[in-house]
């Protein structure tokens, strides 16, 4: 288990200490999809603050899509939670065997460090922030023995039901497919936490690990779930479309061809990728800096805006557009479906918001030789290639490691096939594979 | 890894170093239902001698069934092969989640004593018997990892396949069943070994071994596999039968009692419990005694007998029978499906046979208060139905650990389930278990 390095921040956050357990109970429970166990994590505030545990496999090269779990841990830094940040290297070794582990270890560095530097430009507390390496536990006896125990006691069917929307569903499943769960419910013990927080399509996973744990003699956990968020590109099929995915290192002109590029039909609002994006990670950031006292920091609100605005969108005047406020997202989805935002006046907000979440973490990694080495050792473009035939070649990434931008995409795929009454063939999955390695080295 | 303890021999047994290798291969292959690999066995023996691994979990009192793969393993190690014994705790464990630890290693300590004592009482060498605790190594980090990876590359279907003949087919398969696999793939290569020894009906978990192996870059072993030998009551259903489990203590009353209800129907050599354990335990433990220069030591081959009588069975004079020696196993059974042998007559000679292969085990056991104590350790009266009912609520044994009487007694009752057309239902189950309850109870 390793800490994050000690940091300093400018505006050090003493929200905490003034907020009252149910005001801490609200922020870490809201804009949320689902929270399981609400009533024993409100108890436990009024004793003490809580720890929480948010996994992520260091696979590929983290993207914009991670700001939707991280804006959510910002909440729950904020309401004095103890986040504890599983980088599961044995998940992403076994993702990807033909890779080498010295790989891995360099991705749960790079991983590591951009967390980090993502917390520092929320002006988050970062001693609130553990991060713990899978392996540092995973391969323990005493955790070996309690997995022995669980398979033991855990029906085939159970553990295929459980990972039925988190593990891919393929023509022939992987064995680890079903392990997955057990282990997801194990590290809540192992990890000393008092909820799991993940996408609300872990659902049937939370539920086996609040049905099987105590059935060895550990205590049942809560379960907090947020909604599945499209992809930038929107709910279309977009496994070879480069704009689908923004790196945290993309500069600003990246950023503006790539958002350019999404998909943003007029009046859309049902899977539109950039109001999602705006509604799960801009306006909560926005949020949270206010709740800093920082109010000005939101790049994405106009500095003559009314108080109570959370976005704003400067229309073209070439076109007969004005600036417009909005005091919430909801005002702002009824006003693109109405068609009073342009979809080019809201890209261009959106550019400006991104880049504005970018640019202080972007400074960091310019600013920091260390960051940079352990970017270039994590992803040497020489091994590109082959880390992802070997990782497509062997075993699907496993759903609840995915990015939430990843989930849509294939969401969005098996939706099209099935209303295209497509049968996955063998070379339905060829094919995809081509796609998907030529999506990953063009992106 | 615990050796056995040191034994001096009163007969030292100077067979292996007189062997050439194809003699050595002809003793480790014969009486084998299938062998996997031979050339590679055969060519390894021209440069040294072989290491082969069998494995048992110490769950249940072992009893007489014990003697048909114990008699092999006596080949095995006349031919100059050294043995590990893997005493599979950790699914012994598993088997039985609410049974004390403490008890599984007492049944380890009474199993490996035992073993010790049957292959003194065989007058064979003690030092090419290795025992191996499962939990020595099976909760290492690098085997979990290896683990890991097997899962990563074994679908559902495959490990499905591979565990269905030798993991009990229930209308609820847990997800154990699927591991044990994977688990004793990796056996062979922690163990070291050049061939892994169990019924054939492990046929396809070890072909799964030979093709898994290699892809995590080990080496593919041998495999041999002995027939699957019905239990001394013979095939029919024997659930609630106390006769059909003969303990290594019973002493000779209990053991003419047993055999004397055993079913063993005039004329049928097929599924004959007792015909079979003659052929498969009695015979080659006479040959083995004969190479060793002590033919004499066969109790069941009259001292009159020609020099080539494998069995003698003594007809009762009162109804006009007379001695009969056979030179072959399969006059044996020629003789009795003709009806020249009576039941009864041969009993009386399987019986003698039986206790004389008990004798010096049992008197072993009482010269030790070790033993003793190993024993009344690993089976407390007051725990029993505890255990049983435990074991029977998690999990049911697998196959590949359960003894050939066992395997014989369950696949005789599928059988008749199939042909009475039975659905299994809960309460079918339900009988089952009261059924076992009983029986071990009653044993």
């Amino acid at each position: 288990m390793s800490d994050a390095p000690e940091g300093t921040l400018p505006v050090p956050p003493a929200t905490v200490a003034k907020l009252t357990a149910q005001e801490k109970f609200t922020l870490i429970t809201e804009r949320l999809s689902e929270v399981l166990g609400a009533e024993q994590l409100r108890a436990l505030l009024d004793e003490r603050d809580l720890t929480a545990y948010w996994g992520t496999a260091p696979t590929g090269r983290p993207h914009l899509g991670y700001f939707v779990p991280l804006s959510k841990l910002a909440d729950f830094v904020t309401a004095g939670v103890e986040v504890k940040v599983l980088l599961a290297d044995v998940h992403a070794f076994l993702d990807n065997l033909k890779a080498p582990i010295e790989l891995v270890e360099a991705r749960v560095d790079y991983y590591r460090r951009l967390i980090i530097a993502v917390f520092r430009s929320l002006n988050l507390p970062l001693d609130k922030l553990k991060f713990v390496v899978g392996s540092s536990y995973q391969y323990d006896a005493k955790y070996n023995l309690d997995k022995y125990k669980l398979a033991a006691i855990t029906s085939e069917h159970d553990a295929r039901k459980a990972g039925a929307e988190v593990v891919k569903q393929v023509s022939s499943p992987l064995l680890s497919g079903l392990l997955y769960p057990l282990l997801q419910a194990l590290d809540e013990e192992y990890l000393g936490v008092d909820f799991q927080f993940g996408g609300v399509d872990q659902r049937k996973i939370f539920t086996y690990a609040e049905q099987y744990l105590p059935k060895i003699g550990y205590k049942k956990r809560s379960h907090l779930m947020n909604s599945m968020v499209p992809g930038l590109s929107g709910g279309k099929m977009s496994s070879s479309d480069p704009n689908s995915k923004i790196d945290f290192l993309d500069g600003p002109a990246a950023v503006k061809s790539k958002i350019g590029k999404a998909h943003c039909a007029p009046g859309e609002v049902e899977g539109n990728g950039v109001l999602a994006f705006i509604r799960h990670v801009v306006v909560p950031i926005g949020d949270l800096f206010q709740g800093q006292g920082r109010a000005s920091a939101r790049a994405w609100v106009h500095a003559d805006a009314p108080s109570d605005a959370v976005f704003t969108v400067e229309g073209n005047p070439k076109f007969g557009g004005s600036v417009a406020h909005f005091r919430t997202v909801d005002e702002l989805d009824a006003a693109y479906a109405a068609g009073q935002v342009h979809p080019g006046d809201l890209k261009t907000a959106a550019i400006n918001a991104i880049n504005a979440l970018l640019a202080p973490i972007q400074a960091e990694f310019a600013a920091s030789a260390e960051f940079q080495q352990a970017e270039a050792r994590a992803y040497p473009p020489e091994v590109k290639q082959v880390k992802v035939k070997a990782k497509k070649a062997y075993t699907p990434k496993p759903e609840h490691l995915k990015t939430a931008e990843e989930k849509a995409r294939d969401a969005a795929a098996a939706a099209a096939d099935g209303a295209k009454g497509v049968v996955r063939t063998g070379l339905d999955e060829a094919e995809k594979l081509r796609a998907a390695v030529v999506d990953t080295l063009s992106a």
